[in-house]
């Protein structure tokens, strides 16, 4: 089966997809994106995610290059022609081509860029049973991830740094030696029967995923509590989780080779999955 | 005449050249660049950009695609068979073309394009007498500026607020009120026959014409301290420059509409400039 990625209007064979050396996606980061997960043919909160992708244009004054009706009919597209069943799909939109100015060029026309991926739910799973492990590591991000932009290096470089450690994720630690994010999930902890994450600000993203477990946990009467906690905290906590829009809800069996709980996965793993299972919605 | 850029091992037509949309420049802004500025069909302090380059590449932990010896080869192609007498060549390296995930991909070769443009030095002559405006911005950057990476998003959004103000460039302005430099150059101010510029730190590049204007005004004895300095001190200021690899010495007449001196080009400009135009290496 031919792979089709979606690139400016046309679709093109994934090896054949290309843009410009120009584009300033690759010569400034500048642009915006969003990972959609597919379950089943359909896709995971396909509302939350379109919302943040036109905040995120909005933040940095772009503007869509399609009608916000046209996304879902590419999309629904992708995933018909590419066969996905389960796995996601990778959109990005940059300003477009133009001759290298650090400056907005005048007349341009966005460039959007659309990839499909299967990913079987058996190898997150797979995952899923034995837990992942974090490594902290220095926030060096700049000061607006709430934006969910291209300008990635800080957490490639720490999402690497955690891999040379045989972890699976990284925790970001701001000046204070607080959590704020993982480098492309949310970080969460229980403690005492309670659940804390880092309250929404320019230091987090607000990630999709991490919505619909909140609405999920109110479903379900568990306290959560949005506050941001430090290295003490995770010492003190019985289980800990990462979200993202491709890993869903992950267990975390150690942070910097301390063990949480007895260093299996906890028995709230699977009752914050099944909560956010119930809490998403399939489009 | 065509227009020619280098692609990966390939002179291509310009407006044909491509990357992969897979490329991790393009995704996860995950690749370094130079600027070299050319003047008489010469490049400007070629072995300082070069070395810089290797760093980059050394601090984010990838390999060059040809050997050193390479680049001045193909810069000098690129000069000659784009005619370019005075202008740039700019150069870029990224982690290569994988499959969409923050950790390094095991086996990849980088990529490696670089972009030929002509500039007259009648251009710069233009600017240079009328001097240019400055904007003072926050400092939204990441953490490790120092390294020559694509990672370029909050310079872009800062040069594109300057631009609204009526300003050619922006300081960047950090937590504690003091200037790190300019979105893309480097920021000095004269005050009281001393000449001050931000010290080395992972805060600031280490620009190369900075370089070689300090070895000039070493060589003309004037009085040089590397010390952050504030709106206070700018407003004590009776000249202030911006300098970068395409912009050489640029005087500065205002600050956030406040005029520096009589709000015209100072004395000491042509004395920087000339004291730069001399220590440079032209090869």
């Amino acid at each position: 089966m031919t792979r089709l990625s979606y690139v400016n209007g046309n679709y093109c064979e994934h090896k054949d997809s290309f843009v410009h050396i120009e584009d300033r996606g690759y010569q400034f980061a500048d642009g915006v994106y969003e990972v959609f997960g597919i379950i089943n043919k359909k896709i995971v909160d396909y509302d939350g995610h379109i919302s943040r992708l036109f905040r995120s244009l909005k933040e940095v004054r772009m503007s869509s290059p399609i009608n916000k009706s046209s996304y879902y009919f590419h999309i629904k597209r992708l995933i018909k022609i590419n066969r996905i069943v389960d796995g996601l799909i990778y959109l990005q939109i940059t300003r477009g081509v133009a001759e290298r100015d650090f400056k907005f060029p005048k007349q341009v026309r966005p460039s959007l860029v659309m990839i499909a991926k299967s990913n079987t739910l058996d190898s997150y799973d797979t995952v899923f049973k034995s837990g992942i492990k974090i490594k902290l590591i220095k926030d060096l991000r700049w000061k607006r991830v709430d934006i969910k932009t291209i300008n990635l290096l800080a957490p490639v470089l720490a999402k690497q740094e955690a891999a040379d450690h045989n972890c699976q994720e990284a925790w970001l630690i701001d000046e204070d030696g607080f959590v704020t994010e993982g480098s492309s999930s949310t970080a969460w902890i229980l403690k005492k029967n309670t659940l804390y994450t880092t309250p929404l600000s320019n230091s987090i993203l607000n990630g999709i995923t991490r919505q619909s477990l909140i609405k999920g946990l109110n479903k379900n009467k568990l306290k959560l509590i949005e506050k941001k906690f430090n290295i003490k905290d995770i010492k003190e906590s019985d289980e800990a989780f990462i979200t993202s829009a491709t890993q869903y809800v992950m267990p975390v069996v150690s942070v910097d080779n301390l063990k949480i709980g007895n260093g299996k996965i906890g028995k709230y793993a699977s009752i914050f999955r099944k909560a956010y299972m119930e809490a998403i919605k399939l489009s």
